[in-house]
């Protein structure tokens, strides 16, 4: 390919953020330098698709070397993220039509989408509309999200690492309740993420490798919550080991659907509370059995703890970056690149692919038989497959006793529509 | 001293566990143990001070030396602690007698007391009952609490741990919610420790290190809560960097000294819902403002945190314990090591000490200096003597992705009173 057919790379990073979706950017970044006689430069979105939208493109080569690589170890979105999703393309085709209109002015023929299910979606349906406008671009999507649920990769990058997080913190808060339980707080709750999906409280079992570590009870999305059940598991948890750590997921609900963080709060103004279901199941602790309390919502923390990500997690996010570039070089057009799991113990993976089409919008919800019979805690067949994706530590490095998170120049690149685009 | 003259060591957590508590323990136990010649056993009190009282110690010297050596790396009280407060001599001289009746009947010739404030004033108290009543006992101190309320030292070990917790969280949020804020989260809220005190609040400051970092205000207890004030900088710096990350400490209150935590949030039944200042202070900001928000509650998650405690802090809680022994042994009587700040830059400390009388019940309050003009953030004084507290990392060993912690054995010793103590 001669060099006057080399073509540009747009690169956007979606929705909730990350310990390790600069990895993916650092991988991406990394190998498309390595192959400039055929990709030009690196354009990213500045906040994401919305850049694409607005013609605010970000100029990747304009960062160092060192910086690039220092993504590696910055947790969140180096160049901005957003939760903007696509309308349908019969309800805004105009938004798909603006976005190769901007590929197209800046000599782009790679479009790399980091993000969820909506995502890869998009990146679909912007490769079918590319082909149909006569301007053909290879979409390739790499998988990112906390939340776990893209199917056929092993797991998604991102994830990991809040599970790390997890892990590490209920062991923690556990030891602390444990040592203090005789004359102070018995029963510990804690918060985290995963609204429709229970990866990452489950992923908070991984603590209790043997009989009464904690935590001792989880509370799923997936599980109708019974209060009476739980009630009775806290009281006899506190009886047989003098404390009781939970997990909530803050998609715990009541048969009903009803979330429990939606469960009658109202603030001094008669107002719905937001948020929180840890106050609550602590409360209904305190007011059913009379127990002393401590809660704990680890919200953002959780997802932005690049401090103790998972060597795992980093290295797959790495992978994906890496092997979206050579996805696209090899011509594979509208694929995702996925983790694919050789074996559980030793943990084996290699990158594998999706079609995009086989990725967009399907959910992976915890198996039953990840979740215990009661429940409330997590199998060995869950343990099993959530155990390698926490494995090692990838420590950044420090100055002053704080990590070193870079923060690119993020340049801005000349735009060259006249028209501006409104979203 | 002929070997019938040895006597033994009793040890004791006190309050509040913390992430490196342990590593105190550690330090004297270790230490005990090479003066073998002269110290016979150490027990452990369990569950604090109610182990002596109770007479329920527990024998160190039947945990291996590699299992106390890993009481360095673990957070937590090995040996429990409680919050139990000997009231004053003259309204409960018998628990007084009674710790002396423990101490006499198993040879305790040595008490190490490991806390706060309250714990310093019974070890100065128990000193100088048991001249009194004719059996003398060497009573040393060993500092201890994330508040960082303690006069004399520089600072207290547990203290620099939390700090570089908090500064650590604080510091990736911020990049997480900078990275979002285009089109999600503005605001974001994280509640920090400090009921009376605002060291650990301040410690988040340290994570912005230049013009526009995260934290962006910092809400101390020292500073009379002005919701006005407090708004006007929030949408100032929203509008000027785009986002706003706040630490807020427990203890932030109004002028009239109430509680923001308390500031009238009911749940359902009407009840005054307890806890929690991070999500008052976020729905003032989207009450009034109008801002997308999220808030953290790191509870005890900030003081568990041994997966990123400071080196700093650990080498001061070792030294303390260690000194602590050799206080003992060489008689000094009613006193408590403490750190000796030699130079802020670079940091150099030794260990010093400080007579019980005068630790006991003295608060060592943030100086108004420490605080910005504006109350709402650190000043660079603050910062030259936060600094040097969280420098270093201390990284405990992993196995399945998760810290080993260890969990001692705590055998009992054979009681030898024939009448219980009840507590």
């Amino acid at each position: 390919m001669s060099n006057s057919q080399k073509q540009n790379a747009f690169y956007a990073q979606s929705g909730g953020v990350t310990a390790v979706i600069n990895a993916s950017a650092c991988g991406l970044i990394e190998t498309a330098r390595q192959h400039s006689d055929r990709i030009g430069k690196v354009y990213a979105g500045r906040n994401g698709i919305i850049g694409a939208l607005t013609e605010d493109l970000i100029d990747t080569s304009q960062e160092t070397d060192a910086d690039i690589a220092a993504l590696k170890y910055t947790p969140s979105g180096a160049f901005g993220s957003c939760r903007y999703k696509l309308k349908s393309l019969e309800e805004n085709r105009a938004e798909y039509e603006r976005l190769i209109e901007v590929f197209k002015a800046h000599n782009i023929g790679y479009f790399f989408y980091n993000g969820g299910g909506d995502s890869m979606d998009t990146a679909h349906k912007v490769s079918q509309l590319s082909e149909t406008m006569g301007y053909p671009i290879t979409c390739v999507g790499i998988p990112k999200t906390v939340d776990n649920d893209l199917p056929i990769t092993d797991n998604c990058p991102g994830f990991g690492s809040v599970a790390k997080y997890v892990a590490v913190s209920i062991r923690e808060a556990g030891f602390d309740v444990a040592s203090m339980a005789k004359t102070s707080t018995k029963v510990f709750v804690m918060e985290v993420m995963g609204r429709h999906a229970g990866w990452i409280a489950a992923a908070g079992g991984l603590a209790a490798e043997k009989e009464g570590d904690s935590p001792h009870i989880i509370l799923f999305p997936e599980i109708a919550f019974d209060k009476e059940k739980f009630l009775a598991k806290v009281d006899a948890t506190v009886k047989q080991y003098g404390y009781c750590a939970v997990v909530v997921s803050e998609g715990a609900a009541y048969e009903d659907g009803t979330f429990l963080a939606d469960s009658g709060t109202v603030d001094a103004f008669g107002h719905k509370q937001l948020g929180g279901v840890a106050p609550v199941v602590a409360q209904m602790v305190k007011d059913e059995l009379g127990y002393k309390y401590h809660w704990a919502v680890a919200d953002y923390l959780q997802r932005a703890a690049r401090h103790i990500a998972s060597q795992t997690d980093v290295d797959q996010a790495y992978a994906m970056g890496k092997a979206a570039v050579e996805f696209a070089l090899a011509g594979k057009n509208a694929f995702m690149p996925a983790i694919v799991r050789e074996s559980s113990s030793p943990y084996k993976w290699s990158v594998g692919e999706a079609a995009l089409s086989e990725v967009a919008n399907v959910e992976k919800m915890m198996p039953r038989d990840y979740i215990s019979e009661d429940g409330m805690h997590i199998t060995e067949k869950c343990r099993e497959y959530l155990s390698p994706l926490i494995v090692g530590e990838s420590y950044p490095t420090y100055k002053n006793g704080l990590p070193e998170y870079v923060t690119l120049k993020n340049i801005g690149v000349e735009k060259k529509l006249e028209n501006a685009f409104k979203v």
